[in-house]
């Protein structure tokens, strides 16, 4: 045992009442909602990055977090997995999440950083076989390095793109080896500074092989995880390729991938491409590519990726009312992708952030499920659309044409008159079970 | 003649210099750029809705343009298309653009508006014969009148879609008979205003029938031009399904149609989606669906269509270099979907703004050619890319596997040196052409 | 009795477990908190412009609405009364807004518009003595009208400054008469367009001079209630002269104003000028100029107003916090300056629109006093700046010199220490009150 | 001499038709333009800390640039100075501009970190002596150290008032000794990340007796340059004081300052506080506190501080315009607080970024001075205003009120009909000059 949570218990569930900061509130991990348990519906995972091994720094200044296991060897590298696994006992979550470059120091080749990784993986597997939590997925840090500083896949040297592929091989070794569950690919660089210096469609090209590699190498060792590509507009490139779910999926369908991998969708890039977090997520539906998400909430107003802790439920609801719409999470989960502001020194924030978070989804989906349960949203929705189920109007989907819609319009006298599209009356129903 | 221009001479080509307002500084029609006339280079086409059709008003404020051709009959209708054709003969415009409620009062049903459609269509089909400018395209106004307030191909209502389908084919069989070079589909209320009583699976089949039913339709009748379809991302409804170039991609792919139609980029629209206007075209040129632009620059920081004329010529520069690059307009053009800031109340005012647009856009597609036969950018852009032209290079893109990755970069040490990626320089060197 | 609202009953309170849609669940306006009735802490106002006047048009579509009252008669303006008193009633709002232009007809000039205001302020004067409600605050409204299209007290007109005092003067007349309890100025065109036109100095100073005219006016007639500024960063104009809280603050210094004038704080306002709601109310409150609210929320990702009904428990209860922190309401009120969606057509849709923003706010107003009699929030913050309650701390304040400071440091070796700021923990402790 | 720009030649004025990219084609330093030498309108200032001492790294990434001066000794901040001369030289500029932590090691307290920087201030005034280039400004770093990351000034611990105040005084110092043009404070961290732990009122005053220290020292010591304060909306915090040029002046004028601190204004700052540069510029000449500029562009769609030279002529000219008119610079100049990108890792790319920047400045401020020489914009300005030069119009500025306006509007019957605002007749004029 480390002493760096000394004094803080194991979080419990108290009940809507309590005012111990340490406990549930709303998260009771073995309550069953739908006829599943909580912890089964949400599947919370701790990101180590942000937890971790983020210093608190901003581009205006820098490092405020004073922890134990900062530096770069391998002995802070397992003190830092301690720590991690205190923490995931302390909030008795079922899942992590990493990157190669969260979990190990940086070697000064590819030959090193594979060696670490494998140790370090040894030693978090050790871990885990003693009872600790599941790793949600993996994922290799292609951004941070300045080698990547021109991108991984679509990197315009094509040493740049071995050493990705190479490195992307490794965790998903690691991945597989650990039992992950998905694995990521979140294209840091993957984007361009100006257009004055890139070619689009041969970086398009080289970022669908390299996808392709993956799915390939996926099936090759019997990795039974899902693929998840991360969508982000822009930041830290000025325009990133994945920019949001429909774009993602343009590329999926043009190099034939759009069975084969899915979606993670985080809170914070969603609002920075300019939608809801439940549009991304219901797109993804629609579209048949939903996987997981990264729930972490953007500051509306913030033009950069805030990653913060979620706070507030009446939004985190609409999120998960769309997941179970679309039938709950998979091999997916609920993974915190968000970091304590750079003030909050403490160990305790670490574990009241996490605390709160868990609460406020856990609020999020019971209400959501509540929604579900009562019907009537969707009930009203059927009803807006019942027009369609006639058989004219579906063959209209089917069989007609512009000359057909013509001869209906002028033999039937249509002139249609429009419906109220009730929108505060469905927020009021909203409000019934998210206040 | 009408005398709402008294006074306004014929603007012509009188070189830089030149004090006089009415005059182009930049734009000679019959100079030879890269082997082209300009005319033939940058196509212009004044758009009949905000030149003729716009009142002036804001969501705060009436009209405060006083036209003489204001009101609701044909009478005024034909005295509307009189004043616009003086308009394209003082400026000397190869091309115009319409949607059908811009050039035909609105009618009590289908029958009455298509009546007034064909009589007013075969007005000015008369006066282009007599030697006007040529249709750039046509469009149908879907979502101005009230039975369009929830959409049209994606209204809950199949009436409304039936009624939507049978207006677009009205106005193809407009945009045929005016011999028009493209027909374009903004889809202003396909989008949702609250997912709450959204399905946004089904209303994404209805946008693929309808427009599988205009592709088919193009085919019947034998029209050779383009099928567009131009993307935005919000407003007016909070999330429009045509979001930018690669959304509107990943579902023409998912139809089948990406053969068959492109897109006509706005500047104004690429902004409000976080992209540059360089960028959606390059997109579209990637992805091999480039049509046709709206050029009208929106203010970056006012969240919602300013449709301003372009002044900035180093941005249209850019613009008009991803345009050349990509071989040039063929159906295509450069339509100034702009419109008079509600204050410039004077005829004067309508004339000058497109004279300096038009100037703006000669003087950018001039120094983007020259940019272009310098040759400058593509030698760096090339040199940049350089170590992908080696067989062993290219084999990673066709034949390569993440294990093959990993055996190189062991085999060969790869350990990759970051290049200098040049933008200011490559910033400098523009400056030379546009400043 | 008009028959517009057939049917829908008075709405009464039926606590949290309702599914009557028609009723209060939380907005008991009796029920007492912090020693004064629900409904004396949030004054309640129906606006007349969005919910009577206001036709549900956008820039991209006319009217969807149709009222029976639409035209521009006199009885159609009292028929408008009788529909609002209805309105007013069924809701149980202690208040109502208007502008001059919501409640009369455009007349042809200055003397019309002023005999008719006063034809129907005398008949609302009627109404209201019979029991109705009370005047918040009216206004003029001096940005609809063509005339005002370069700004009213800022034009470049002296005429148009003139006819704006002299409407400004009836209006304050008309909310005199009526025992309005604040009279509002919201700049609408007072801003510009392009900077290339526009004398910022010259029109500073004639602002400051239209609102000297006021405050004389206001004592003049023993106006005895507030005479508020609304702030609004663009949106008609590209940029407004009173953008924000601060900017109307360094105004009213300017011209010594500060004393006289305070500030109508619109939720949608401060997200366009990049603050929080919250933000806004604070640091109105922090320097002496709070005045009142216009509770209506906007859509954080579309860049224009969108004057939506507040549906968020959580925002609203942090607004409400800073105002009982600042000690509540005295002339201001709640007023909900909100419209319904445009698609939104039936008049339930109003009356529900209205109940669920009660509701809403009701529930956050609850939460907020919840949280100012836990004390919880205060105590943190008292001791986080405990540090300056010594008097060497005071002192640094009142007497001391850079020199001095250094002195300090030096002599008692000062190097400080962070300490977490916990903005976490204290956004969990919100959410106990709020969830 | 270092080798660091070996084999980069001195940078010279060759023309506009120049193709070296080492030389200027607009920017010849001792041509006149209304009468003053170029380089003396100017004033370019290069910026220490982007220039020397930014690693390249950014929120998702660590260090790119490796620079042989990188560390924390005192010899390798002489090495740095000794490069940053070289720079100087190669440029021509006139100007540098530096914070404590950019020119000296951080040391372990108040004592060490004034002696390095009094130590290093001797070296480089030793440079300077050599016939170097002048200080345009220096500036204390009260934003990187954790010491500050709740603020300085704004600090909830009074020991951090005290040390900031400390260190402000030895900048002052140093700038001073230097023979500095003026004082610059940017609140780095004066401002809030969450509204639940601050108390704004207290901050603000803390923050004002700050400024007033400052302002008594520099009238204790005789420095006679001019103190500024440099506003920004928000990064790092979500929320700073100096939002912008307004609210600075509405501070000032609380706390009767407005006659001793002026404003140094960024464009990427009043980008993010949603305004033009150009408003900035002029809204501060309009309020009497104009002082100094950052000549930085911001993407207008990355919404963030991304510092980028300028690149574009026709805006800087604008910015330049509102400059000229104001008078032009008496103390303040043009400083390039931009950075490369992270990418351009060249010593050759820090070289021709300055170049290309003070081309574009320079054929930005030669189109501006054409257009103050033409008077044609200032004639049209004039010419919308002039019905306020009557005595009639003037009276209602000094002596009218609300009474005597309406009186006017009824006598004289006025109903003022609107004037066209010939916005984009005024941008083609621009466009004249800036082409």
């Amino acid at each position: 045992m480390t002493d760096f949570f000394a004094g803080i218990p194991k979080a419990r569930f108290e009940g809507k009442d309590s005012a111990n900061d340490f406990a549930f509130r709303h998260y009771d991990p073995d309550a069953v909602v739908m006829g599943k348990r909580l912890e089964d519906h949400l599947r919370f995972a701790v990101a180590w990055w942000h937890s971790f091994a983020w210093p608190g720094g901003d581009p205006f200044g820098g490092q405020t977090f004073e922890r134990p296991w900062f530096g770069d060897t391998m002995e802070l590298a397992r003190l830092k997995a301690d720590v991690a696994f205190e923490m995931f006992d302390i909030l008795g979550v079922p899942y992590f999440c990493f990157h190669d470059a969260d979990i190990r120091p940086e070697g000064a080749d590819f030959a090193e950083n594979t060696a670490r990784l494998d140790a370090i993986t040894d030693y978090i597997g050790t871990k885990m076989a003693a009872g600790g939590p599941k790793l949600l997925w993996g994922t290799a840090n292609l951004f941070s390095h300045r080698r990547f500083m021109a991108g991984a896949a679509t990197n315009p040297d094509p040493d740049v793109f071995a050493f990705a592929g190479a490195t992307i091989k490794t965790c998903m070794d690691a991945t597989h080896k650990l039992g992950g569950e998905n694995y990521v690919l979140w294209g840091g660089r993957e984007g361009y500074e100006t257009l004055l210096n890139t070619d689009l469609k041969r970086e398009r090209q080289q970022a669908g092989r390299m996808l392709q590699m993956v799915v390939d190498y996926k099936h090759k060792i019997g990795f039974g995880g899902t693929i998840l590509i991360e969508p982000k507009p822009q930041e830290p490139t000025k325009h990133q390729y994945d920019y949001d779910v429909a774009t993602v999926y343009g590329f999926l369908k043009d190099f034939g991938l759009e069975g084969e991998v899915k979606v993670n969708i985080e809170q914070g890039h969603a609002i920075l491409a300019g939608h809801s977090f439940e549009h991304e997520i219901a797109t993804a539906a629609a579209l048949g590519i939903f996987g997981s998400i990264d729930m972490n909430r953007n500051d509306y107003q913030s033009g950069w990726d805030t990653d913060q802790f979620p706070n507030n439920v009446p939004e985190v609801a609409l999120a998960y009312y769309e997941i179970l719409r679309a039938g709950g999470f998979t091999t997916g989960g609920t993974n915190f992708d968000a970091k304590l502001r750079r003030q909050s020194l403490d160990p305790a924030d670490l574990i009241l952030a996490h605390i709160g978070a868990m609460d406020v989804c856990a609020a999020g989906l019971k209400a959501a499920a509540a929604m579900i349960e009562d019907g009537g949203l969707e009930r009203m929705r059927a009803d807006r659309y019942a027009g369609w189920d006639t058989d004219d109007a579906r063959a209209l989907l089917t069989r007609a044409t512009l000359e057909h819609c013509e001869a209906c319009v002028r033999e039937q006298g249509i002139n249609p008159q429009p419906r109220s599209g009730r929108q505060e009356a469905l927020e009021n129903w909203v409000n019934r079970f998210v206040g």
